[in-house]
């Protein structure tokens, strides 16, 4: 059985993962990314760990390559990370060559949303889809779209920028500049951005009580538990949540008419708070949607809607929650030199065009 | 050189045309669709003018096939009408086994706006680029989208319907059954409405003079006229028409990152009117879209825009208006069957599956 090397290179996290084919995970490593001692430091960490973890297992099988995850933009053909908000001065670096030159194995680098996806698409739950996208709620909305089983990236490796569709023209101010994204709406940030407006306008008495507090850190998560609880204020931050995926994925199903869409990321944790509003709103929103949506949407409270895929794939639009976690991108960048390889045995491409 | 029939099925006019490898038109016949007659009258009718048509042309050179593009959802692999609102009591029905058992010859069917999006792809403002959107304004708004030099039909052939993307969600009700939707906006019938809304106001003197004459037919050209000539409220009327498509490609171009994005359809002749305020509300929020906006975005009032392609295609975003007019999806059509042997003959791979 050969394996390759999944890297997640975050902001925060570099996790690095020695995953088989079967998917099956041999060993994860995760050590803080050391940011600020600067780019060169990460690179040499990340050879050294990826040379470390891989020497376990090169004895009984062999190394497929590596996949690298990166939050930003990246050029698929030259393997450069072009942009990157959350690793300063990694601009226009050439991720690959530098990991290449190293190792001495093929790399595939890609955005870190759109391994995501890919991750999902290989083993959780979008397994066995062709046509999928990935919604991730974090500190922001990212997205990955996989059509024919590849990922899309578009004219110049932008594509899949679902965290800013406009859901409400007239809406908050967004990072990027537009107004009224869905990041603005549907991001953990948004979540408890939402919960102190609420709370600023005296609506919200235990939302208040609790962000008052020096005990308790006033997350996305506190937010959620009040709403599980039946808190009015946090039930309502919960329905424009779900509000804006229903309108995100209505517009998504009615330009892409994908198999499955999936919403992952750290914020997908409040799904069954979530959930209700969104699939309303969509159903409300997109006439495709009306006509391809499962009989009964099962497990709309649950997250158990992923159990109807095998039954309705090809014929109705699934809209469910990742099951990977964390671990999808890591999966993800595992996958990556695997496909390759695969296509390129099929089709002879050079492995670096193939995904 | 070899020809091929497009055939363009309208709920108004049945357009037949014969057109060879280079897009030469050889003959174009229009007839009225007897819509009334009912559905086997038209099939009766079409198929005796491709005969007539095609015979013409048979003593030279070789009939590749037939294209014809239906407004309506199609299912590719069968080569059936599964629903359209205009050609009513056509629902489920064979037109591409019907045709082809009459003619003995290989017919593709293909939605109307995706043959339109394919025809301006083969020689029209997209010609050369393999990763394109076309959004048509008439009576409603319709798209289609190609990738990799292929339309993008989706899981249930419902891809595409950008006219349905929700760009404001309190905004009036679409005939979909969302609120806010491109179509309310930016068609043909919205112009009108959006008019006539303003004379209900008092707010617009000329509109209201022209509406209550009964020389002239009150559309959506006679709103342009009056913009041309400066009337703050027909001028008001396509500012929003544009904002709407500025906030829709926007969405396009955060989402898919295509080459171009092409507007055709009868009310993209008011292109002049409302092109000022899409590409104000395009660099606005599109963040995609202001990285990889062309220098100058120019001929905005000219449509001149097209002529920037050869020079940026790859790596500029190019929003730019139809060349073919209402032609395009009788040449897409014709290029249906001729793309499906071309990749017949590399692939082997079945011809209905080629496109």
């Amino acid at each position: 059985m050969s394996f390759a090397i999944g890297v997640d290179l975050g902001g925060t996290n570099l996790r690095i993962a020695a995953i088989d084919e079967s998917g099956r995970l041999l060993e994860k490593v995760t050590t803080g990314t050391q940011v600020k001692l600067g780019r060169d430091a990460v690179i040499a960490e990340m050879a050294t760990v990826i040379s470390q973890v891989s020497a376990k297992f090169k004895a009984g099988s062999k190394l497929i390559g590596v996949g690298i995850g990166v939050p930003g933009i990246i050029d698929k053909r030259t393997g450069m990370l072009r942009e990157s908000p959350n690793l300063p001065g990694w601009d226009d670096y050439p991720v690959r060559d530098e990991i290449e030159k190293r190792l001495q194995t093929a790399v595939v680098l890609e955005n870190d949303a759109n391994a995501a996806a890919f991750g999902e698409g290989w083993l959780g739950a979008a397994k066995g889809l062709d046509n999928v996208c990935m919604i991730t709620l974090g500190t922001g909305v990212g997205g990955g779209i996989v059509q024919n089983g590849r990922v899309w990236h578009g004219m110049s490796g932008m594509a899949g920028e679902v965290g800013h569709v406009t859901i409400d023209p007239n809406g908050p101010r967004c990072n990027c500049g537009n107004f009224g994204c869905a990041e603005v709406f549907a991001s953990a940030t948004a979540i408890v951005r939402m919960a102190r407006e609420a709370i600023a306008k005296g609506d919200a008495p235990e939302l208040a009580r609790i962000a008052g507090s020096s005990d308790v850190e006033f997350s996305a998560r506190t937010v959620h538990n009040l709403a599980l609880q039946g808190d009015t204020a946090a039930v309502q931050v919960f329905n424009k949540v779900g509000w804006a995926l229903g309108i995100l994925i209505a517009d998504l199903v009615n330009v892409l008419n994908l198999d499955m869409y999936v919403i992952g990321g750290g914020a997908a944790g409040s799904w069954q708070s979530f959930a209700p509003a969104l699939f309303d709103e969509l159903a409300k929103r997109s006439m495709v949607y009306a006509a391809t949506a499962p009989d009964q949407v099962l497990g709309v409270s649950t997250g158990a809607s992923a159990e109807l895929r095998p039954l309705e794939s090809g014929k109705r639009t699934i809209v469910t929650r990742a099951l990977l976690g964390s671990d999808a991108g890591l999966y993800g960048a595992a996958r990556l030199p695997m496909a390759a390889m695969e296509r390129e045995a099929h089709a002879h491409v050079p492995a670096a065009e193939a995904i």
